[in-house]
C-alpha cells in the first residue's frame, strides 16, 4: 500500500491511496457492504456511481457464510464480484454492538451470534486470520470499543487492551505470507478523555501501522464531544499515513473531519436512509413519501446526474416507496450513494483548487 | 395494432404483433409489473434481458397511485420508464381474487380495497377509462371470472355478463378519441363447460375484438381440465388474431398451449419464484438455499448467458438468499425472467424452423 498527499488546503488533504486492487482518491467515502453486498446495489452499479472502495464487515461474514467458505469461493472480491479495493473492519465494534452476550478477557472476546445464538471466541489473531481468508485490501486491528458513557477506568482498560491487541494483530499479520500484500490499520480508542486518546495513539505509533483510524466515535456521545475528538486527533495523527474516522457519515461531520485532516470515512447513512425513503439532495433532505410529491414530475434533484434522477419523477419514487417495491430501495440507494460520492469528489476538487473553506461554508448552510 | 403470422408448425404459430410502442414477437411471454414495476428490475434490465412487452395491473394502479396521478405524470410508459409495449388487464380478476368484499351486479362490481379498506365501484366503462388514463398499448375487457369450483348456473351468468360487459367496453373505447391507437382484447369465460366456452367466444366474435384471451384458467382446476380448455379453445379462436392464455406460466402448460395455437402468456411464476429462491435452469428447478450449494463455485446454470450466471457463483447466490439481501431478489429475478424469455425465443425459433414438436419433447422431459 502506498499513500501520497498531492495537495493540502489548510489541514485538509487530497491524496492517493494505492492498493493491490486499485487506487483510492482521498478524502474517500466507503459505502458499506455488510454481507458482501452494498444493500440493493450490484457491483456494476457501484462502480458506475463512482465507488472506489467499499467496506465489508468481518463479524457478519465470519458468522455467515463463514470466512472459510468465502476463501474456498475465491476470496471476497471474487465472491461478490467487486474488483476494487475492500476495507474490512475487525469485527470488534459489531461484537460489542450486535452480539446479545459477550465476555471480554485479555485473550479475546467470547460472544453469541445474533443470527443463531451459537457461541464464538474471537481474538486479535482470529480477526486477522478471518481478514486474510476474506482477502481484503485493508485490514483493521481488533479493538475494544467501550460503550457510551463509560467510566475513565473502563476506557483506560479498553485503551490498554486495544494497544496489546494491535501488537498481536501486527505480529499475526506479519507472520502470514498471504497477509503480505494487505495493509493493516490501527484503531485509536480513548473515548472522551484527551489524555487517553493521546496514550492510545502513542501505543499504536510504537507498533507502527499502515494507517490510523479513530474509533469509539458516534457511539452515542454529543456532537460537540465528537467534534472535539475530531479536532484533537486530526492534527496529531501521523501526517504521512491515511487517517480514517470510523462510522461517520453525517456530511457536516465529514466536512469538519476533512478540515481537521481526515482522509477516509464509512457509514450506512446513505444506504439505510435510502431504504427508509430519506434522500439527500443539493437542497437538503427529502422525505419521498410526502403527499406533495404525489404528482410531482420533477426529478428528485434537478442538479443530480444519477440514473434515478435522469429517468424517474418524484411522483414515481413516492409511489414505489409507498408500494414497498424493491425498485424503490434500488433507485433510492443509487441516488444517495451517488450523492455522497459526488459530494466527496467535489470536496476533493475544492481541496485541489485551494477553495475547501468556501466549499465547507456552502454545504454547512444546507439543512440536512 | 397489426398482427401477422409469419410461420406455422402444426397449429403452433410464430407471429409479429405491432403496437404503437414496438413490435412483439410471438409466442410472447409478458413479465408482470403489477405496481408499475416488474418486481426487483429496472426498465433497462428488462430490455437487456429481452422483454418485448410487459403486463401491468389496472386494479393495483387504480388503487395506488391512482390512474389520474399516472395520467398527470405522463402515462404509464413515462411513469415507469418503460418504452416498450404494455398490456393492462382489466382489473376484473383482481377484484375477485384480492378484494376482501365485493358485490357484483349487471352494472358493475362494488369492491373493497385490499390496501386501505375503502369502497370502490368498477364498471366496464371505468375499466376502460382507467386503461385510457394509463395509456397502455393493449387493453383488456372487463370480465367476470367465476371461482373454482362454480355451478353451471354461476358460470352461465358470468358468461352472459362478460359478453354484455365486453360490448360496453368496446363502445366506451370506440367513443374515446384517446383510445384510438390502443388495442382491445375480449376475454372468453365458461369455466369447465365446453358449450359455455363456445357460447362465450361466439358472443365476443359478434362484437369483434383486436385479440382474444382465455380467462378463468389456472384458478384452481385440475391440470387435465386446464389442458382440455387449452385444446378446446386453441383451434376455435380466430386464426388471424392474437390468442392470449391469461395467467399461465408453467412452461409445460405454455408448450401445450403454443401447440394448440396460443400466442401470448403472462405469469408471476418467474418473478415470484425468484424472490422465494426457486430458480429455473436448463436442468430443471433449483432451490438455491440447499446446503450443497454452500461452496459451489459454478454458475447457477452453465448454459445461461444472463448477468447473474456470468458473474456469480451458486455459493454467493445461496449466501445472499439466506441473508435476505435485496441483491438476492434482483439476481434471481434477472435469471428467471431471462430464462423464460430465452425459452420463448428458442420456442419461436423452433417454430420458424419447423421443429417445434422436437423442442416440445425435449423440454417436456425436464423436471420442473
Amino acid at each position: 500500500m502506498n499513500f501520497t498527499i498531492i495537495k493540502e488546503d489548510g489541514a485538509a488533504r487530497a491524496g492517493l491511496l494505492e492498493t493491490a486492487n486499485g487506487t483510492i482518491r482521498t478524502p474517500a467515502f466507503m459505502p458499506v457492504g455488510t454481507n458482501a453486498t452494498v444493500k440493493a446495489l450490484c457491483p456494476g452499479e457501484l462502480k458506475g456511481i463512482g465507488a472506489e472502495v467499499i467496506l465489508s464487515n468481518t463479524y457478519h461474514l465470519y458468522l455467515r457464510p463463514g470466512h472459510t467458505t468465502i476463501r474456498s469461493l475465491g476470496g471476497l472480491h471474487r465472491f461478490m464480484g467487486w474488483q476494487g479495493p475492500i476495507l474490512t473492519d475487525s469485527g470488534g465494534f459489531q461484537v460489542y454492538s450486535l452480539s446479545p452476550l459477550r465476555r471480554v478477557s485479555d485473550e479475546g472476546v467470547e460472544f453469541q451470534s445474533h443470527i443463531d445464538g451459537s457461541m464464538h471466541f474471537m481474538t486479535p489473531e482470529t480477526a486477522i486470520e478471518i481478514q486474510i481468508a476474506l482477502g481484503s485490501d485493508i485490514f483493521m486491528a481488533f479493538d475494544e470499543c467501550p460503550p457510551w458513557p463509560a467510566t475513565r477506568e473502563e476506557v483506560q482498560r479498553a485503551v490498554k487492551r486495544t494497544a496489546d491487541w494491535a501488537v498481536r494483530c501486527k505480529i499475526k499479520k506479519d507472520g502470514e505470507a498471504s497477509g503480505g500484500k494487505n495493509a493493516l490499520f490501527g484503531i485509536v480508542q480513548g473515548g472522551a478523555f484527551e489524555d487517553l486518546r493521546r496514550e492510545s495513539l502513542e501505543g499504536l505509533l510504537e507498533t507502527g501501522f499502515d494507517g490510523y483510524a479513530v474509533g469509539g466515535v458516534s457511539v452515542g456521545e454529543p456532537k460537540e464531544q465528537m467534534h472535539e475528538t475530531i479536532n484533537l486527533m486530526g492534527p496529531i495523527l501521523p501526517a504521512g499515513r491515511p487517517r480514517y474516522l470510523m462510522g461517520i457519515g453525517d456530511l457536516k461531520d465529514c466536512l469538519e473531519a476533512v478540515r481537521a485532516g481526515f482522509d477516509m470515512f464509512d457509514c450506512v447513512m446513505p444506504t439505510r436512509n435510502a431504504r427508509n425513503g430519506t434522500l439527500f439532495t443539493s437542497a437538503g433532505r427529502v422525505s419521498i413519501k410526502k403527499t406533495g410529491y404525489k404528482e410531482d414530475q420533477n426529478p428528485l434533484d434537478p442538479d443530480c446526474s444519477c440514473y434515478t434522477c435522469r429517468n424517474f419523477s418524484r411522483g414515481y419514487l413516492r409511489h414505489l416507496f409507498l408500494s414497498r417495491e424493491i425498485l424503490s430501495m434500488r433507485l433510492n440507494t443509487i441516488h444517495n450513494v451517488h450523492f455522497y460520492l459526488e459530494f466527496f469528489r467535489m470536496m476533493r476538487e475544492s481541496i485541489m483548487e485551494g477553495r475547501f473553506p468556501e466549499f465547507k461554508r456552502r454545504w454547512d448552510a444546507v439543512q440536512w
